[in-house]
């Protein structure tokens, strides 16, 4: 009997500077009403999908903390959280994270169809800088703006009635970096869920990689990952021409194979939905990643005992 | 100033278990005598490129021992060896070793332009079983036949004449497991080389994979891990029907972006080159991949302090 979980990839389109939190939630319940309305289960929104990408620019005091949520729901997010309720819907949602202490985290929840909470992870794998780049038009100040994650990568339960798959989440630029995947992966998980904002220029100054490649980058490292771990996966941009910054599309959900089942086509609001069988994982993980069976951890020492390039022999 | 390496991909197609050493090795020198007359100077051949791949069969005695080179070089591939300082082209070489006290290893060595050993690689990660599977027409037995590689993941320097890359070496099944890669990454690796035989159905009694699925599979992980260590990679197949066993080709090098910039298009003795950039690295391992910069080990752990799936809190 397979385990079938309908999911959607909710694509937003730019949210420039000049919107407003209300406008943004309109467009976000507008997203999920369509995926509820094709049946998904669950709805997964982008990383920051309250607000502009505001790393990218040098901000400071009131201007930079009205990006940040200081409670997760709060009011202005809470007919979000009634919409879930209401259908029986759960979702994955983005966001900057200001804790009561004044922490500041980039950071995605998981909901579940009864509105609850069921897991939350806070970005641990922060690119750009925490000086501004001199010169350049955009930064990338997410190390200046967020502390580095202190969760780990911790799997959770997902909801009954969604079969109750074994679940993860990443933001962004983890899905770059195997390790976190692995980190999951060692977890069992069957479906993970990850955000992006990923700028279709580079955005510490090359020249050399064009929105071809770089959304060709974020689809091979989702992609990849998802097999190696033999895990659903669904990866959902923020794309468009955001406050003049381009970002790249090609939200995707992708099966335990590595092989793409849905994709977003536009830089705009867009809602893919795939149907999911859970149990497609099963056989990846009982043959050729049966971690027990095959894996070698003395070997990989170095991946835990530095953290840069070393050329010395161990 | 470019750092630009010509490399060849020699891919080969079946060695039937009727061929002799004299012809495979006549083969052998002849792909070897394509990619030098292109101007390679370095020709990457596949795993147990000497003989076929007789983990299918379940063997014993001299059988068994028959398949294993006693040294290396052996006066049967003395003339690789020979050919390789005589063309001033190195090459990288897969075969089943049996060392002098009777230890059994599936290994590659890399070889210089002055026929000398620059490197020598014996399998970690091995697939398969010790016991055959009852009811198979064709067993995976490498668990059996070979002991788990005791070298680890060590990088060595390349020829002067090479540009002295940084490199690495894995043997199939290796390749799609992202810990040996990131092991290499951490030494700086420039250029993975990489040989296999992946058979075209699930040589563990699996029916879903077909032989186009499982090459991308092969293509998909070399790229992504490519792509996330920033290097180049030449991952080479012997292909074709093998004593009435399909294995898959689609042997490629790849850029450090994950790109594949040249790939075989048959599954017989084929020869591939292209002009790889070694410095086509640097963006990579100092922006989106510099490691000191954006690793969190700290997060890491469970891929050194578990070997299989386990569902508690760390």
């Amino acid at each position: 009997m397979p385990r079938i979980l309908r999911i959607a990839a909710a694509q937003m389109g730019p949210i420039q500077k000049s919107d407003s939190r209300a406008e943004t939630l309109a467009r976000i319940l507008s997203l999920f009403d369509q995926a509820a309305d094709r049946g998904a289960q669950l709805v997964v929104f982008p990383e920051l999908a309250l607000t502009t990408f505001f790393p990218r620019w040098l901000l400071q005091g009131d201007a930079l903390d009205a990006y940040y949520e200081k409670a997760m729901p709060n009011p202005q997010v809470q007919p979000l959280f009634d919409r879930a309720r209401d259908r029986s819907v759960g979702f994955y949602l983005g966001y900057a994270e200001m804790t009561p202490e004044g922490r500041r985290f980039n950071t995605a929840i998981t909901v579940g169809p009864d509105g609850a909470v069921l897991g939350k992870y806070r970005k641990v794998h922060l690119p750009g800088s925490v000086e501004p780049k001199e010169g350049q038009t955009y930064q990338q100040l997410e190390k200046r703006y967020f502390e580095y994650g202190d969760f780990g990568f911790q799997a959770f339960d997902g909801a009954d009635g969604w079969h109750a798959p074994r679940m993860g989440m990443l933001i962004c630029n983890d899905r770059r970096w195997p390790e976190g995947w692995r980190a999951y992966g060692l977890q069992g998980v069957e479906l993970m869920l990850m955000g992006y904002n990923s700028a279709a220029y580079d955005p510490n100054g090359g020249t050399t990689e064009g929105a071809e490649l770089r959304t060709f980058h974020s689809s091979l490292v989702a992609q990849a990952n998802a097999y190696m771990n033999a895990t659903w996966a669904v990866s959902v941009a923020k794309a468009g021409n955001e406050d003049g910054s381009g970002l790249i599309g090609g939200s995707c959900i992708i099966d335990p194979d590595g092989q793409i089942v849905a994709q977003a086509q536009s830089l705009e609001d867009e809602v893919v939905v795939a149907d999911c069988d859970l149990d497609a994982c099963v056989q990846g993980k009982t043959k050729m990643f049966d971690f027990a069976a095959h894996r070698r951890p003395q070997h990989y020492r170095r991946l835990v005992d530095q953290v840069g390039v070393r050329h010395d022999r161990t």
